[in-house]
């Protein structure tokens, strides 16, 4: 009999001061986590029943396409790593890798990712194309040294990670292989309740052809999704394009000099080149950034008058690793003039500049001057000024036309998968090669494929909620259901309880018996706070063998039967019954 | 349908160079695990799957007793151990915890153990008796920076642990839940097929009021258990005590020089003395020792003539990180004499003097005479020289008498589990008590309880193996049965062993089909090296429904209709079943 009072069950009233997310919130209410750091919870037995259930279900996904789970090892010798070389990047550049010495004085990773472990893995077994495709996983634990842990479970210092590996014999069968592991995340999503969508992605520091995320849609979401309606381009606005029509060239005139004065904005502009639309205006941004090494640098940033600049892009365009709008003195050693009048023309020469792709297109157009209360206008790339390095700059917007044709609009999710198809950067590094049907030895097409599982509980919770607390999913709830007697010690509703309980764990349901010796409506605070699917109440009508059976989803709530109480709840378990155990 | 086709199947017929434990050299030819790094083995799927099983019979005796799974970090700040005192003694004394520093400076222990982590988890919660006994348990990775790796998956730097805490009102619960956890423990090791005796064991750096550990006697152990064949002793050579019998004082004569020239040993030294058995006699040895500081000191270790010095012993009683036989300088520094000649009376002051319990007992004895060529006799403790400190430093050997009247033997293992009854240091230091029946809070008595996984299967396949592989017990096998078509390609023989399969598949019988495209000399050496229990061969009668039916252990076959093997291997696999799914 699994009874709640042997279980430790600490819910409280207030969430944790320093909680925003809801998830968080709820989650360290119902007493399902515990904080054992900065970073760092401890998953209480309630949490760990929903984790291991996200695991049985991504574990029964995987195996059905025959993946291969195994176990690498956390800490990871630092050579592999420099044979790929991600050291530098991951302990430097952008450094979540943490480290740890040995008292021999050797240096270890601590995994943060194995791309290069499941390249040497399979290395040492792989020959032949005919071994392949092959997809190995595991189900283990990563570190990451966040510089921000944040949001509870969503941004964390260690987190359990499913991450899979594919190897192909050649890029068209490692893309049929992406696109099937990407189905199945998808699968794997819906099973569990999460409402989310497939979108492009960056591919990062993880390098690589092709990437996808899987964002859900909460509230709390560090990720922007920009989706079309017209329903076919989804991309995060890391790297989501607007569809932006080139402004039609005018006759070709003359550079000249506008007197501009107080004209350091768009608005205030117009009025002095009134035949110019925004568009066929190039806008200057001032950056200072810093750079992976320490260095500091300026960036003159360039947009179409009528769209604005991504710093994100940005700082990937320069590989930056921090972002600042430029201060007046760096503006005016630059441009030699006040902020506001900065352009293409006549920049400093130490300044850095770089376009988005739209400037491009664009010509005949007006831009600051350099000097204070002045602008140019008829400015023409490669006539007047060179076109300089191009990037992807452009922040995307509500209502900005979609590449699809359809409008887009931007949502904030959650990331809670990404697949990437990596090409051979791995296998090459690290010797993982097989003979083609033509005898040929070539490197292995790699891929890597993630899902943050506590980030995945979290995400369902941020997504499944009311006032009272959370509502699980069935297929991811720590008990399916929970019968209360709501007297504990009145033999007739104990009775029937414990009956209950009894009939459905042995109908394979995961029930529990709140027999605690609580008033009732603590028990069913608890109940709604932790949010079990169903309820079962053995009260008044206890002796008659009539219970009360509630769906924590809608609080309807029905007088029935027991014996129909057990076969209704049942039947739902059923329907989202999880093969936790792989034969 | 499962395929080894689809498999990375990574047999070899060489060991690597350095697997000296049958254990490794098994894995590792049977493609079952890949080294990592020194003291780091990836854990390769066939691997996988045996540790999934062990652990699964794991949870499923946890949770029989009621106890709760959970999810400790594996990152842990460093204050709770500073709380406890084990941030020292685990960093520098015995510096097995590896550690990590964030970016933001803070330092992180990577957990060798969770007992700090379990105290403050349940000082969280409970508060009253009424919530206690209660058991907590999880099944995570433990990382330890063992100064010599060795012996394949026997020691490494991490493996999984599955890692119980208890905690009780008061002492006789407590001894009561640690009986219980240890009784599951026995069950336990029975179900994976592993020989264990429960021996007493040293509550080392854990501290505690007991200790006992689970110890796998094969070839290869680290430990030694020293066992009575009376059947009621068992411990640890690292506590075990011989019954010895003190020797009758003679009477009282005064003290007095024996010129005995060249009797540097027991032997030379008995025709000088012929009156005085050996264990009448003190010997006196001299150690270099090394202390946690790094400090040198020179020691003086005392036992009966007839006995010796156990040097892991004399490590705990003297503090030391390292023990060394002093050397000929060391020696006359502290006797004045050749080495051959020490003994109490009269060594040099600086000299630390530790002596065996048994030498209390014995009165008029002979030593060496810390001059060269001499002994003493007829001394007696307090009238010619101060007893010394005393600690046990006796070693046990093969035919001791042990405790309980009968005679010790000594045996070779491995230990697999280790249960500490911990008594109130971790609640004191953290915080965690409880009100008794009596309103009075009182610190809950913990107990700490953990198996490692990996060093399970290991030191099955130490007990499980013959010189064709290993030979896994049903329990714990990484598939329960491999049908093997002779020849693929034959569709009489694929067809049979195809639907074989299924057959097993459908009755919950792990099965797997080596369909692979290789000899069959080839496939019938893979699956006894990797150690199958059963293989069902579909062979030249395959038309006729018939097949072999080979039991791995013995190497028995007979040919019988398929459908009689297939019961027959799902009737041992139904009394083997694991329930990996708890409910």
């Amino acid at each position: 009999m699994r009874r709640l009072s042997n279980q430790l069950i600490a819910t409280r009233r207030e969430p944790p001061a320093d909680a925003s997310a809801v998830s968080h919130q709820l989650l360290a209410r119902a007493g399902m986590l515990q904080q054992a750091g900065a970073g760092l919870f401890t998953v209480g037995p309630l949490l760990l029943r929903t984790l291991q259930r996200l695991e049985a279900i991504i574990r029964e996904e995987h195996d059905a396409l025959g993946c291969q789970e195994l176990r690498f090892t956390h800490l990871q010798p630092r050579e592999p790593w420099e044979a790929s070389g991600r050291w530098q990047t991951l302990t430097e550049d952008d450094p979540i890798m943490l480290r740890t010495r040995t008292r021999s004085g050797a240096e270890l990773g601590l995994g943060p990712t194995h791309e290069e472990q499941a390249a040497l893995f399979a290395a040492d077994g792989v020959s032949s194309h005919r071994q392949l495709p092959m997809v190995l996983y595991q189900i283990a634990t990563k570190f990451r040294d966040e510089p921000r842990p944040r949001s509870g479970l969503l941004r964390t210092k260690e987190f359990t990670m499913k991450d899979a590996y594919s190897y192909d014999a050649d890029e068209a069968s490692a893309a049929q292989t992406y696109e099937r592991l990407a189905e199945a995340y998808a699968a794997i999503f819906a099973r569990v309740g999460l409402d989310t969508l497939r979108a492009d992605a960056d591919v990062g520091a993880m390098g690589g052809t092709m990437s996808a995320e899987f964002l859900a849609p909460a509230g709390i979401g560090e990720d922007f999704l920009a989706s079309s309606d017209a329903g076919s381009y989804r991309a995060n606005t890391e790297v989501a394009r607007a569809a932006l029509v080139a402004p039609p060239a005018p006759e070709q005139r003359p550079m000249s000099t506008v007197e501009t004065p107080g004209a350091t904005t768009m608005e205030t502009l117009q009025p002095f080149v009134p035949d110019v639309p925004p568009e066929r205006m190039v806008k200057t941004l001032l950056y200072g950034i810093t750079t992976a090494e320490g260095g500091q640098e300026v960036i003159a940033a360039l947009c179409r008058g009528d769209r604005s600049i991504d710093e994100s892009k940005l700082a990937k365009a320069t590989g930056a690793v921090e972002v600042a709008m430029a201060d007046a003195a760096m503006i005016r050693s630059a441009t030699h003039a006040d902020p506001g009048y900065a352009g293409p023309v006549g920049l400093a020469e130490d300044v850095r500049v770089v376009g988005d792709h739209a400037i491009a297109e664009v010509q005949g157009f007006v831009c600051g001057g350099n000097a204070t209360d002045t602008h140019h206008r008829d400015v023409w790339w490669g006539r007047d000024v060179a076109l300089p390095e191009l990037a992807d700059l452009d922040r995307v917007a509500d209502g900005d036309p979609a590449p699809d044709g359809g409008t887009l609009s931007l949502t904030r999710a959650v990331e809670v998968g990404h697949v990437f198809l990596l090409g051979t950067r791995y296998s090459e590094a690290l010797g993982l090669s097989a003979t083609g049907p033509d005898g040929v030895e070539r490197p292995v097409w790699m891929g890597s494929y993630g899902i943050g599982i506590e980030r995945l509980a979290a995400a369902v919770v941020e997504q499944h909620h009311d006032d009272k607390g959370i509502v699980w999913p069935t297929a991811v709830a720590p008990h399916t259901a929970v019968v209360v007697s709501v007297r504990a010690g009145d033999p007739d509703q104990d009775g029937l309880a414990e009956r209950i309980t009894g009939q459905l764990l042995d109908a394979d349901v995961d029930a529990v018996w709140d027999d605690r010796d609580a008033r009732p409506g603590v028990k069913f605070a608890d109940a709604e706070l932790i949010g079990f699917p169903w309820r079962i109440t053995a009260g008044r009508e206890a002796a008659g063998g009539r219970v009360e059976l509630t769906w924590r989803a809608t609080g309807e709530t029905e007088v029935v039967d027991a014996d129909y109480a057990v076969s209704r709840v049942a039947e739902d378990a059923r329907r989202h019954r999880v093969r936790l155990n792989p034969r």
